[in-house]
Parts: structure tokens; sequence; C-alpha cells
């Protein structure tokens, strides 16, 4: 079995968990956040960069990579990991979300789904099979099924159709995936905002015996406490000994969240996203760093963190790089917000650790404005 | 005095030298070329990355940090070093050459130079004085006077009005710079493609005893071999025991044309702007990584080369950044750009050492094919 879940510690108090993830790049910690490189790059940093910031396992998107530079370039450079000289685990999704969601004038139909590239529109075509068939080629440690995520808002009949072909796409998924030695195929609970077809998602998805489980489609613009509501009557139907992963979700709020409630992996573009526009996440909630108030402001971004930003450039040079529309300022921004995260993510399994996540969380939002 | 040139080697067939530049943030050994941080920042390049590339001394520009951040933030911040977080020497022009060629609506009088920001259209005055004051607050290491840089064609007339202006110019800033032992002023040879006049400027240059001299005015647009030309009878006209400062000039070709010469120092964009595009300069020359022959190259841009690029990455992998407009490609192109430079500048130095920059030469254009 490529990957599997060990169990460390409950928490006394909530659902959260510590555990380790073992892949065949490394061990994971959980609860951990996945940095995202959509196009075999977290965005304007290098792997070392992204390793300093404590990333243990980065994200990667089927859909790019298979549209540029294609399957047939990332299997003669051996790999993704080989291709982007990344070591650490990587987990890539199935595609299926960029299909829905970028592709153009998609044709859906029990095989797959017919689409046209969003780069330069020509037709493609992407199943369980061709998903699975990818994902081998890019070599991931964790692969995931591929799935349908439904909008939201979504008619009760459309998700329930559409949650019943995840299930049957899953279950061809597991059917095509070729390389199990070496790559763990995840499944992925739809169902959206509705508890039974969650639960049914969730069974029978179990019932299907992966490594390791996601629940998707959330996050997709539903308000955040029917989120935690939808996890909160999904993740008691995952298995105690697997892992669990929350697709998509990387907000601070939301990552203490989930691991209150059991899940043990998080991704999101949030943190390099928001740095791009010149926004960082710091321990006393969001900073715009072009606001006028920083232009004579010679402290560092954050003064309790620790990446290379904070210890070695002031506001009032970030503020300078960003409004100069210099490339430097969002990268030190990127890599200030993911550390920012990630040494987030080390504190909360500190505290689970301790038996103090309860009055971590507490003490973290007291400083913490949104 | 705030800097010092030392000269250790003449190359017994060409103009060709080796020398250390003692400046209060250290030692430069010359020839050397140095890379351009327009606005505090070497674009893309965090400090670390621009020391791995062998870079001694960094060039920043005075028009465009008076613009952005201004004055004022700079003050408040104690200079450019501590700013930007560089401690090695800084080079800065006087804003010249930026006023006459970014500013709008300009006019030239005997006191200065009145334009209009290229940002925001607001109105500015700079002349002799105001350039020795940014940039004493600036505090480079190395301050450039106050000059018109003569467009390419320029009528005689022009152009000898102009040299003469500059040297007026000269004498005031001289007189205006404040801070002599922490910071050292060059003048600035013009009189365009006019040999008499290179002649005169020379001559007048020196005799006001500057740390060193700047040859402006070219690079220009014109024919590279009257580039060449205008060296070869302003260079002897030069003082063997100063550092001699070749503005704007960083091809490759140019760079052994006017090391050959005599000539210590060089900055140039080129290296990084044309990085942004997607080329890159190599041993064997120039390589424009979107062409279709590199989609399967796995091999590294310069199998020479010792940069982190080149260590980590393949031309195939560059090729996908660079056609994905992923900041990280521009960025490794141009960390790998300026090591190659700063490596043959390093390669030069050493053959001069070694009496051998005639062979050189010759062995890297057998190579280097442009
Ligand atoms: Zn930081
Ligand atoms: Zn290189």
């Amino acid at each position: 079995m490529a990957v599997r879940y060990e169990l460390i510690k409950e928490c006394k108090d909530t659902g959260a968990r510590v555990g380790k993830l073992h892949t065949p790049h490394g061990v994971i910690e959980t609860p951990i956040f996945m940095p995202v490189g959509t196009q075999a790059t977290v965005k304007s940093l290098t792997p070392e960069d992204v390793k300093r910031t404590g990333a243990q396992i980065i994200l990667s998107n089927t859909y790019h990579l298979y549209i540029r530079p294609g399957t047939r370039v990332m299997e003669k450079a051996g790999g993704l990991h080989k291709f982007m000289n990344w070591d650490k685990p990587i987990l890539t999704d199935s595609g299926g979300y960029q299909v829905f969601s970028l592709g153009d004038l998609r044709q859906i139909k029990e095989e797959g789904v017919t689409f046209r590239s969003h780069l330069d529109g020509s037709k493609h075509f992407i199943g369980p099979e061709e998903a699975m068939y990818i994902q081998n080629v890019l070599g991931s440690d964790i692969m995931m099924a591929f799935d349908e995520c439904a909008p939201y808002p979504a008619e009760y009949d459309y998700t329930k159709k559409s949650m019943e072909r995840t299930l049957r796409w899953a279950k061809r998924c597991k059917d095509a995936h070729k390389n199990t030695d070496k790559q763990a195929l995840f499944g992925i609970v739809q169902g959206g905002m509705y508890q039974d077809l969650r639960e049914i998602s969730a069974k029978e998805t179990v019932a299907m015996d992966f490594p390791g489980y996601a629940i998707g489609g959330l996050s997709v613009g539903e308000p955040k406490p029917l989120m935690y509501e939808v996890l909160d009557y999904t993740l008691p139907h995952l298995p105690r000994e697997k892992a669990r992963y929350l697709m998509g979700v990387g907000s601070i709020d939301a990552l203490f969240e989930g691991v209150e409630r059991g899940v043990d992996m998080f991704d999101c573009v949030l943190q390099t996203r928001i740095a791009r526009n010149g926004t960082a996440m710091t321990s006393t909630g969001k900073v715009v760093i072009k606001n006028a108030k920083y232009e004579e402001d010679f402290s560092p971004l954050d003064a309790e963190c620790d990446c290379y930003c904070c210890q070695n450039f002031s506001k009032a040079y970030l503020r300078h790089l960003i409004k100069a529309n210099e490339i430097l300022g969002l990268r030190l921004l990127s890599e200030h917000n993911l550390r920012f995260t990630l040494k987030t993510m080390e504190n909360i399994r500190k505290a689970i650790m301790e038996d103090s996540f309860v009055e971590y969380k507490k003490e973290f939002f007291k400083k913490y404005i949104y």
C-alpha cells in the first residue's frame, strides 16, 4: 500500500487529531496545509523556498498539466517530481473540478467529459480512466478519483445524480488505477449541501475501501456556517483510521474549524493569490500592504513570524515593491503567507499533542482580527 | 577618500586590466558587471539570489527612487542599503538619463531640469545639487555626477553645448557632494560620437579630479563598431590609476571589447530584461527557451553553468514555465543570465591574471554564437 495513515493522538475535547501520513516520498505530519503548485510550480517560489515555509507536501493540478506541457512531456520527464525538482510528496487532483470550471463547451456523459481547452480551444475527453492514466504518468503520491463537484447552489435532483455518477466513476477509477504500490488513490465524498446525499456518498465511497477520503464540493460559494454543518454530518462517516482531506479550503478560520472536526489535510490557492494582490496573513489578521499607513513603517510584516521575508524586510519596503509592481514583492508575501499558514498548522499539531487545542484556538483568535 | 582603485595587473597585449575597487561596503574585483536594481530590487531576485550569482556590486536608479518611494522614505529608512537589505556596494546613477528619457515635458535650463513624473504627472526639478542631495540620502558607495546623455544621432552643436553644460554640472556636483568620506562621486565623460568633444570632455572632467570616471552617452542606438571607436579614442585620456566605468553596456561581446580597451565596470538591464522574454545567455549563445525544440529537452540550459537554475532544472521545465507565464521561469532565467555574465567576468579576470586574455576571448567566441 503506497500511503498509510497513522493516528498519533486525538483531542479529548474535539474531533481534532494528530497523525502521520506515510507516503513513498516521506512522512507527512497531519493536520497539514498543502501549498498549491497548479502548473508544476508554487507560484513565484522555488522548491527550496517552498520547503523553508515548512511545506511537507504540495498539490498540483492534473487538468493544467494535461493541457500544458501535456502527458507526453510529463512521461518523458519521468513524472512530476523530476520535472519540477520536488522530492517530497505530491497530491494531484483528478482534473474533474477544472474540466467542469475551466473547460469550455463541456459535454458530460456517463463515460466522462468532453471539453475544449481553455488555452487553445482544442477538443479533449477525460473520464475516470483518463484521469487515472494521467495521474499515473504524473506519479503523484496521492491521486484523487475523478468526480463532479456540484456548483452552489444546486437542486437536489441534480446533486443526487451527480453524486451517484461520482460513485460510479470512483469505482471505475479504482479499477483503472495501475500503480497501487507507489501511488494511493483517495475517494471523494460529494452530495452538495444535502445531508442524506452526503451520508450516502460517504458510506458508499468508504465501502470501496480507499486509503484516504476527501470531502469535495465545499468552499464553492456557500456561507461558512453551512460548510461547517456539512462537515459536522459528513466527517463521522469517514473511518478513524484513514486520512481525511477537505478540498480547496485554506482560510485561517476554516483551517481551525476543519481540524476541530477531524480533518487532516487542506489545500488552497488563497495564500499565494492574495499575496499577488499585496495582502498578507499575519498573527494580528490581514495586512493590506499598499495601505498608506505602512509607507514609513520599517517594522517587519509580522514580528512573530520566522519567515525569510519577516527576518529581512520591512513593511515600508514590501509596500514599495507591491506599489512598484515588483515581482519580489509578491514573492516575499507568498513565502510569508505560506509560512504563516504552515507555522499555524505546526502550532495546531503541537497544541493537540499537549491537550490544549481549544485554548490555542481561543488565544489565536483573540489576536487574529478578520 | 571613500573609494580607491588599486591596479593589480595589466594585460601585455591589450588595455585589459585587473584591479580592486575599495569601497565602504567591501572590495570589488574588476573588471566587473553590475546587475541593475532600478527600483531597489534586482527584478524578481532577493539579495541572497543576487549574491549567489557572484554579484559584488549592484546599480540602482536615483530617478526611480526619487519618484517612488521618495527621498523622505529613503531617508527614514536609513538609506538604500538598509531599505533593500543589501550589504555590499551600491552605485547609483544621477537620475540624469531618466529625467531626459522618462520625464515628460522636460525643460532644460542651466540650473537643471524641470520635468513631470512618468507615474502621476507631478512636476519636479532636479539639477546637480538635487542629484547630489538625493544620492547622499540613498547612501550609495559610488554616486554619479548629474549629466545629460545626448541622444543618437545628435548634431555637433547640440552635442557640444550639452557636453559643456555637463562639465559645468560636474563642477557643481563636486561642490555640492557633502559625504565624501563615505561616498565617492564619479565624473562622466560625454561628447557623443565626436572625437574632439570626447577628448575635451575627458580632459576637463579628469582635471576636476574625481575618484573614478564613467563614459556615458554610449549604447544609445549607435552601431557597435562606432561605440568601440569612441572607446578607442576616449579611454586613453582617462587616468590609469582610477576606475573606468562604461555606462549601460552589458552584451557579452561589448563586455569583452570594453575590457580589452581598459574598462573596469559595466552595468546593463539586458540580462534581466531578456530573461523576462524567455531568452537565456549561454556558453553557446542565446537560447530562446520557448522554441519548440526544447519541449522534450531535459538537459540543463547550459551544461557548463554552475547556477542554481542549471543545477536543478531542465530546458523542458523552463520552457513550460515561460510558456505558462509562471514567474519562476523569468526568475530562474534572470538568475542564470546574471550568473553567466558574472562567471564570464570572473573568467576574464582570471585570464588577464594568467596573461591569456586574448586566447580566452578567442576560445569564448568559438563557442558563443550570436
Ligand atoms: Zn513572515
Ligand atoms: Zn545557469
